[in-house]
């Protein structure tokens, strides 16, 4: 697994002439990320063929120097390589449905969101075109689209990967190859992606105590931030944890978490901002202190949601 | 509220010299966050009393250099600034019952998590019996107590944060007093630290799919790294998003994340790894789009934690 950063010459995205040496693109399904995604490419100098179902948003990138194709097949017969945005990996299937005789030879890469099952399922189809396949997440918002720091992993074939490097580098400097299996990079969007939407509920929750007393939630943000840089610093060490099975030198323990649950109710009588989602977790730290992790790291409570899901 | 970080010379903890002129300090309760905070206070040549519950737990710290009192009222006589960090607000009250002669005069700074109404009680019950009080938040991990960049917030009497200001610099370079009231450090605990739990069950989650995989879980802590750098840039976003009440300029939707419930499923099916708790934030996530905030910016979840929570 190639997990070192790569980084691009700036020169790669300031350029805006046309450069056409550089390899067509085409980009199909224009939402918020395809958007910013085919922006790069035409900014990078790329001819530039775009196509979206609601054909109203291809016209800003026409505006930047994108070509519109008619339909989904013009848009794939393009170019070599092909680029999909959209919002899942069936959606994927069912729009590329229609360019199905533009596919043998191309270079497919989606870069939507979905789990492992679906980027398998995709290479499967993808195959039986006669199209290679390199399924990517896109690990940053579409406004990081292009910047030297921004993440984006890709899994399935390498030869995809090594032809169309210097186009893909467009997309983000950190640009990495995590193995030739099509779902690894899903499963790594979904294992890293986990941590998003509990994150920013909590920081909603917050937000709302905050506002609830009077305060500006902007007041909460350089706090905010530095815990999750504290979160960030205990990833390392949980991971060595979890690898090693050993859970004995506990910075801090599951036992730590137990209070949480009565300062929760706290809040939320006091506050009125609901906290009722926490429930789920305050469960697994109850389960985790029974199966004797009380004293444990909290990264113990990887092994109480390892096993099988009980029946509700 | 003062929100500029206050950084404290290198020297005042890398010092091991007795320093009978700065000021004693009694630091009760030595758990894992007790004990580091008394270790700093020695390190930085504090005369420091020590006194736990539990004994033995002394020992290390009378190595280092600490005087172990004979029990509670002891502890709190033998210097004008008394330290807590016992679990809760409940058992600091119940372990300082014991200490009320001595009470009197004394500056009392709880580093305690737990809730504002915890805080209040406290601080009424400590003006009852005469003593001066502030409580505070440790907003990282007993290792990083005395660091340059450690943040700890305190709120409650100005005049002793004033007053003993160099000492409490040495707990953390990055300490702030948000105001008089003194349940505002629990509000801020509360508010910022509810993204901890979230974030790192989201991770263990992560840890195990990957762990399910048959892949190291150190192979995803840089990628979960930069993700939560990225979550991080999001926040002055979301909160001028809360604070103005605008949600119309989404970069991110709510919409975006009805998806990911059935991502879970699959994952779940896949690795047999539990994604269940995450149920309550789906939940969140079609209340928001029900109650007209699909296209909104996710930060609009707020307006929907924000209500009386519903019956269940
Ligand atoms: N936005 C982010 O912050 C972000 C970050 C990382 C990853 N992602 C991932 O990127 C993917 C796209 O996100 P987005 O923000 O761009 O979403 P979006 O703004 O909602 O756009 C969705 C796109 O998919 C198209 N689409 C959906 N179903 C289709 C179908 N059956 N046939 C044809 N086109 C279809 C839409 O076409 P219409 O315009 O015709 O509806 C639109 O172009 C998602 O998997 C998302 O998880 C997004
Ligand atoms: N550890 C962290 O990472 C961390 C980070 C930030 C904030 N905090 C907060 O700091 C506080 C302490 O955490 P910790 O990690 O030090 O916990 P800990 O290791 O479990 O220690 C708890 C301490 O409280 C004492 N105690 C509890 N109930 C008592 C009672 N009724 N009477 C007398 N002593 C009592 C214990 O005495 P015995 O030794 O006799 O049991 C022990 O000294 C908590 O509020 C926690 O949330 C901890």
């Amino acid at each position: 697994m190639d997990l070192a950063p790569h980084h691009h010459p700036f020169s790669v995205w300031s350029t805006r002439m046309p450069a056409p040496h550089l390899t067509p693109v085409s980009v199909i399904g224009l939402g918020s990320m395809g958007s910013a995604l085919a922006g790069a490419f035409v900014r990078a100098g790329h001819p530039t063929t775009v196509w979206n179902r609601t054909a109203a948003r291809t016209e800003p990138l026409v505006a930047l120097g994108a070509t519109r194709a008619a339909d989904v097949e013009a848009a794939v017969a393009a170019s070599p390589l092909v680029v999909t945005c959209l919002t899942t990996f069936d959606d994927t299937r069912q729009a590329l449905g229609q360019a199905v005789a533009a596919l043998p030879g191309r270079a497919l890469v989606t870069l939507n969101s979905g789990s492992p099952a679906g980027a398998r399922e995709t290479a499967a189809w993808a195959a039986g075109h006669g199209a290679r396949f390199l399924a990517g997440a896109v690990k940053n918002v579409p406004s990081a689209v292009g910047a030297p720091d921004t993440l984006l992993y890709y899994s399935g074939d390498r030869t995809v990967f090594d032809d169309f490097r210097a186009a893909l580098d467009v997309l983000g400097g950190d640009t990495v190859h995590l193995g030739d299996e099509p779902d690894l990079a899903a499963l790594y969007e979904m294992a890293v992606g986990a941590m998003l939407l509990p994150a920013l509920v909590g920081f909603f929750q917050g937000a709302a105590a905050v506002q609830a007393r009077g305060l500006e939630v902007a007041s909460m943000v350089r706090f905010a931030g530095k815990w999750l840089d504290m979160i960030k610093s205990l990833l390392p060490v949980f991971a060595r944890e979890i690898d090693t099975g050993d859970y004995t030198d506990a910075a801090s323990s599951v036992n730590l978490f137990l209070t949480a649950e009565a300062d929760d109710a706290d809040l939320t009588e006091e506050t009125n901002v609901e906290t009722a989602w926490l429930a789920p977790m305050h469960d697994l730290v109850r389960r985790a202190v029974a199966a004797g992790h009380g004293d444990h790291s909290v990264s113990a409570l990887t092994e109480v949601l390892r096993g099988p899901a009980p029946r509700a």
